[in-house]
């Protein structure tokens, strides 16, 4: 048995030529959809991500914008740079790229943006609406976000099916776990205190990992059958682009998101998708 | 083999004990901790829990309130009150007694309560300040946080730890999950949806159930030695309170909460500490 391949890029594709649909129609009611990321200093690895998102976001003819501080930029020059394009009605969604250099306060920086702004859903407030279930109009977490897409094109059913969630980030496992719950999958979130992975993996149907950490989870750790969904984004030693998930998890994996081409074009596709959301919450309109 | 009983009376009691001192010292530097709870209608049992808080208040000299409306007080009355308590500095913790009149929105009061007098943690805000762990001087919901002073004070071991909540309530379920996964134990949120639900307790080394169903939990469900946590309030056909757990997991389970004398006086206890706390947060006193 070979895994069915969960095709990420195709599936972006749908939802980028949705997006590029929604913008037109969105500009022609005087909405151009704004997005300002921030990046700090010259991590090379941030540089490429914020290129990319720049890219799609000019493909789409978004308002885009991306300021990028030196190294050394202070705490006082981000947070004032968050909270002019908090006040800045052109601009809808605010991204700072992660991480930032270590001599900032990353906690305070995300709690500076406006919770209606923050496309990343990184906000406690967001965070709280998602997990509580509260209300319908705010940003979640793009990657969680894009994996529900996923499974949803995909026609995987949720409700009742045991979901473990290896990793518990505030931007994957914490959100997809929420996300998970409110649509009545069991769900067990793991780390790196949690014993016998092996057996717990060996349980569920679908299993999610986002540690980064090649090779994590191999064939015996898997359910014939299973779905797993690899977030894990890893080079080995030729500089190859690995997840999480050993090669011959495919020989018994169900469904498998391959690296690259899995989570990976969803991310940045659900990016796009939802600053476009925030713009027409934002100005009153609807989007469908 | 019978399992040990986790004896909430006894650590209420400890508890209170320390909330007198914490309240005397307060009150000596000239903050009386005050304490809002809204009661809307006439429901018997939310009358008897109404009144069990303001006799403890009123015990430990706080500044106790119980404002009692009519069952056909309006939205706008509800929301006007809370935002009297929101602005009164005497008032530091705001409790809303649920269940209210079925044509108010329970949501909206509760979104209407200012997030730091938000004693019962159900506050969006609170609720993803504590599932992010973000900061530290934010409510967390009282029966929760009274299940962990238990664990804490039996010295029950979280870290790697496998554990089962069953009922996935904003009040109960959603902040354990949080405050355990904080502590590294491996969290299952179990509800309605959940297949097989012997199986997963089974493997459980604590099980915490909060459903509302007597006899949910019975002796085959449970591992030999494990933890059992009864946060069922029901009442059987003769009137008596029982939990969700069967009488004959005592001979199974390691340690379990009796009920009445398990969670519930802890409830009311931890309720009292913490509307004390936020006083203390609220005038930049310290408490210890």
């Amino acid at each position: 048995m070979t895994a069915i391949k969960i095709d990420g890029r195709a599936t972006a594709k749908k939802i980028n030529a949705q997006s590029a649909e929604q913008t037109r129609k969105l500009t022609q009611k005087g909405v151009i959809p704004g997005l300002a990321v921030i990046m700090v200093g010259d991590d090379p690895a941030s540089a490429i991500y914020v290129r990319n998102k720049e890219r799609k976001a000019a493909k789409l003819q978004f308002n885009s914008v991306v300021k990028h501080l030196p190294a050394d930029a202070s705490q006082a020059e981000v947070i004032a740079l968050v909270q002019r394009y908090n006040e800045d009605p052109q601009i809808h969604a605010i991204l700072v790229q992660s991480p930032l250099p270590s001599h900032l306060d990353e906690e305070a920086v995300v709690m500076a943006i406006d919770p209606r702004k923050d496309v990343d859903g990184l906000h406690p407030e967001n965070l709280g609406q998602l997990f509580a279930q509260v209300g319908e109009d705010f940003p979640v977490a793009c990657t969680p976000k894009g994996i529900m897409t996923l499974l949803s094109q995909y026609q995987i059913s949720l409700p009742g099916k045991r979901v473990v969630m290896v990793g518990r980030s505030r931007l994957v496992g914490k959100p997809l776990l929420a996300l998970l719950n409110n649509a009545n999958a069991t769900v067990t979130l793991a780390h790196r205190h949690t014993t016998d992975l092996a057996e717990l993996t060996r349980s569920a149907d679908i299993v999610i990992v986002a540690v980064g950490q090649a090779d994590l989870i191999t064939r015996e750790m898997i359910k014939p059958g299973a779905v797993v969904i690899d977030v894990g984004m890893n080079r080995d030693a030729s500089g190859q682009l690995t997840g999480d998930v050993a090669k011959d998890v495919e020989d018994v994996a169900g469904y498998l998101t391959p690296v690259p081409g899995g989570v990976g074009p969803m991310t940045i596709a659900t990016l796009m998708q939802q600053t476009i959301q925030l713009a027409a919450w934002q100005t009153g309109q609807v989007v469908d």
